[in-house]
């Protein structure tokens, strides 16, 4: 099957042409085909939720329920579960978990799993591609899911409308959430595990460290919700905060104020993507090689190049 | 004090001047001040180390050693501690650590630490231009030193002549770390903690996974060393093999083709921050916001782009 017909598929809403399309986009080094860039057009139905937070935190037993949730009010769901993996820890940071056992059978639910290393700009790249497909597609929900590992947590929140940070009472991670600016990408604080000790410490912590600055401008107060995951208590909560941000953002503008950022974001890395390709042409690597030979200062070979570039474009 | 006047400091091997002029590179995102690049022509002198591992490992007491050691030698030593950081563990990854306490009072050793977050990239690069100034400086001996979370410790073999890889006994990380290709990077294993249980187990398992393809293109052989950092045990036979390693490599022109790989992709680097600067002029950045409030496919609209800026230079 060509890929014309893979996109015809994929607008009569196959599954398996959704799946091949945001392979085939993932594994294009940036290239995208002709025949799917018209679905880069037909985004901004769905809403997009990042969750994030620590290894362990219950994550996608979270977004698991969230899953449910949304089909029980009859929205589609599509997932990216965004695993960095570290060489020491050997293959993706939260291991290797049977995920989305619940929601996982249910074909209004697409789950999918991106995990690589070495290439963590590429991975955010690849989950905003895969984004904007499945918003194409027709999911009313997307969520992107990412453990935070230092970039991870900031690509996720760029590409949601709402950022879902999830914590645990015990790690003391509360202020140190706060410390290291998290409080600037949440809109909602999530205290999974809250049937442990220390939860009504740890939440009061991180609502006191949002005390001083917890309205924005746009008049969003961030709220603090208790959890517990595994067993389901807390996230009906969860879903109705979702849908009041949501909603307040759309009131307010700053939902559009959003997108149209992200959508800057992803034209300027376009941009450059193809810049660089057309940059590097066979003769001016060949051209970089010949100078290095020269040794001469990096500076100067980097000047000699990019007039060659100005001068043949 | 002007710029110039630093220069001169440093090219008169004054250590505040060395400091000064890696942290005006830090901050200068990229655009290097003309008095500055010079200093880059100046490279070559220094034997770069990279060294690598899981948090814990022991890496930081290890380089310490390794400064004492070589200082025994009378040779001169900068270390680059990079550690990125996460938001949840707040700060660095290697937590607040004392670090360099024997080393650091020998005006004969250098050390810097970078940490940020959200910027990964960026801190790579930072990195490579001290490791730069320090070789430019008159450095005898340049170390990297960064924990291992799935990018960095590629970022740090790029960098360095020899990568060691750090790992301990009981994490089992050793045949995670061969699955994770870090074979592909390590010059030479150390086995640290080597005094805990399990140790003889853990490096047989590595040596084990190493047997297949164990010897390189130039023959280099990748040894697995034991060592206990804390009590220098192990120390005295990490330098001898780092001297071993880089005699085979400037025997068999190794080290050679490496540097050449090394400058080429600092060039690249340099050549597409500074297309990347000029790519985005004001006017460009307006007219990117502009077809945005039209909204167009993302794709065309990098193609207006680029045809704009192939247009006008």
């Amino acid at each position: 099957m060509n890929l014309s017909e893979w996109v015809e598929r994929f607008n009569g809403g196959d599954v398996r042409a959704l799946s091949r399309i945001i392979s085939r986009v993932e594994n294009s080094n940036g290239l995208i085909p002709a025949e799917l860039k018209p679905i880069f057009s037909r985004t901004g139905g769905a809403y997009r939720i990042g969750v994030t937070g620590p290894p362990g935190a219950g994550k996608s037993t979270l977004v698991d329920w969230l899953c449910s949730l949304y089909r029980q009010q009859n929205l589609t769901v599509g997932v990216i579960a965004v695993d960095p993996t570290s060489p020491f820890s050997g293959g993706a940071l939260l291991g290797d978990r049977i995920r989305m056992t619940r929601a996982g059978i249910d074909p209004g639910v697409f789950i999918r799993s991106m995990a690589t290393r070495g290439t963590l700009g590429g991975l955010a790249e690849s989950a905003m591609d895969a984004a904007d497909i499945l918003d194409a597609f027709g999911k009313d929900i997307v969520i992107l899911e990412t453990v935070g590992v230092g970039q991870s947590e900031l690509d996720v929140a760029r590409a949601a409308d709402t950022t879902v940070v999830v914590l645990v009472p015990e790690s003391g991670d509360g202020v140190q959430a706060m410390k290291a600016g998290l409080m600037e990408i949440s809109d909602i604080f999530v205290l999974n595990k809250a049937d442990r000790p220390m939860a009504e410490r740890a939440a009061l912590e991180i609502e006191g460290a949002l005390e001083l600055k917890q309205t924005r401008a746009d008049g969003w107060k961030i709220p603090v919700l208790m959890t517990v995951a595994n067993k389901g208590e807390g996230l009906p909560a969860l879903v109705d905060t979702l849908k009041m941000h949501f909603d307040a953002m759309k009131n307010s503008g700053s939902l559009e104020e959003k997108r149209k950022d992200r959508r800057r974001e992803r034209i300027r890395k376009v941009v450059e993507r193809e810049l660089r390709r057309r940059l590097w042409s066979e003769e001016r690597f060949a051209m970089l090689t010949e100078e290095i030979e020269n040794g001469d200062n990096p500076f100067e070979i980097a000047a000699d190049i990019i007039g060659d570039f100005e001068g043949k474009e």
